[in-house]
């Protein structure tokens, strides 16, 4: 059956997240809805990570088999027209090879997490960004970043409800930069844990009030406890920004197992 | 009476512009409310400029008196407090001399106008920016527009409602850029006419579809017609950005009359 790989843009805030639940709306379901109303068939979509409520993105990853092959740009088109009105854009879609799998064939996924770091409350970017009215000292976030680079044992910093099999991971990069009055956090690895980026956003926040100095972070980390380290920053700044296929990103083993975002 | 400045963001699209009117919720009179709770009398609140139903400040400016001087952060954060949940921000509130004046003391202003070009709909930028489906050429863009900097009658480019008693303004700079799937205008003068930066957007729109050449635009503006020129951008693409005071920033002379955005 032909196989197609879907580039997908959504503003979470309207939806119970990526994976289809009872409980709501999610993207998964709006999209493999849509799916249905074009091919007329019952249809799974694989995304690349699972997204929480109120999370974004700009440019997650999914794929489904159709019975019989369609036109690339049709089939984006289709999806968008069924889409409608939900705050789901397909932005692209490509045929790809039977053996692609959309979370699995992942070699490395993108994450950005944005702070508007200001006392007044937010208008446009209300339910795009996390607000914090306490000036952020945004240099001593970025290099209190850099202890959580590296292959290291994530527990804490990872939801205690996360089903992945193991902790230990890599990230690859993590990057804090402010212009303005909006910090931006830019964090690349294989994969994520679940809450892994809001626990260090939530970290980093109290490294740039103050509260905590970079030593605090390194030391939370080393402690393999999920209470060691900071608060889980509001979902609403988070964006699952994209994902690599193909060239190996990091050096992490795929397994296969139940890694979760 | 003391005399305050506000500096004002807010999302437009759930108002009927910056003027208080019969047939909704404006701007204006939002911020008119809460200064009322504040302190408990009636207030008129006068803006740098008029913006139409759904346009989008990041810098509005106004101007108001008390009957009793305050601390300018606690009418801040007061008028932020009574605004709730309206999508209007108060950024900062400074006392300002008695011969401030929001409107006529400004020296130039600047919008922006955002364009995102692509075929697939928009998720979390629908409403704030304008969605142009065709490929826009943005260096032919940024070329046409050069046409209208300077001093020019821009009868061609304000709406057939506009009041102003003329139509000859300065334009003192006009940039077109991209990055990626964004285009970005950003106009700066001393004044604007009533719709002039839509239509503007609306005219540079049809030289990036390649339906027009640079030297149509500068035909458009010789014809001091406003049939002669392009469509109207719609209004959710459209944000003023700041408004300047003290520096003489153009040459055009102040007359107070009724010039309109």
């Amino acid at each position: 059956m032909p196989r197609y790989k879907l580039t997908i843009e959504y503003d979470g805030g309207g939806f119970v997240g990526w994976q289809r639940q009872e409980n709501g709306l999610s993207v998964q379901q709006a999209i493999e809805d849509a799916i249905e109303k074009f091919c007329g068939r019952e249809t799974t979509l694989f995304g690349a990570g699972r997204t929480d409520t109120g999370v974004h993105a700009l440019g997650q990853v999914a794929h489904f088999d159709l019975a019989e092959a369609a036109e690339a740009d049709t089939i984006r088109d289709a999806l968008n027209f069924h889409l409608r009105p939900a705050a789901i854009s397909i932005l692209a879609a490509e045929p790809v090879d039977d053996d692609f799998h959309a979370r699995f064939s992942a070699t490395q996924r993108a994450y950005l997490f944005r702070i508007i770091n200001r006392r007044s409350p937010l208008t446009l970017d209300k339910g795009r960004a996390w607000q914090v009215g306490t000036p952020l000292d945004s240099d001593a976030m970025a290099e209190a970043a850099q202890a959580l680079v590296g292959f290291h044992d994530f527990t804490s910093f990872r939801s205690v409800h996360c089903q992945a099999e193991s902790a230990e991971k890599t990230m690859n990069h993590i990057s804090v930069t402010r212009e303005g009055e909006e910090i931006r956090l830019l964090l690349q690895a294989p994969s994520f844990l679940h809450n892994q980026v809001r626990i260090i956003a939530g970290t980093l926040g109290w490294v740039g009030e103050g509260k905590w100095t970079p030593k605090d972070v390194s030391q939370a980390l080393a402690a393999c406890d999920r209470t060691a380290s900071g608060p889980t920053a509001p979902p609403e700044g988070l964006y699952l920004l994209d994902v690599v296929y193909g060239k190996k990103a990091g050096g992490e083993k795929k397994k296969g197992g139940k890694k979760k975002k």
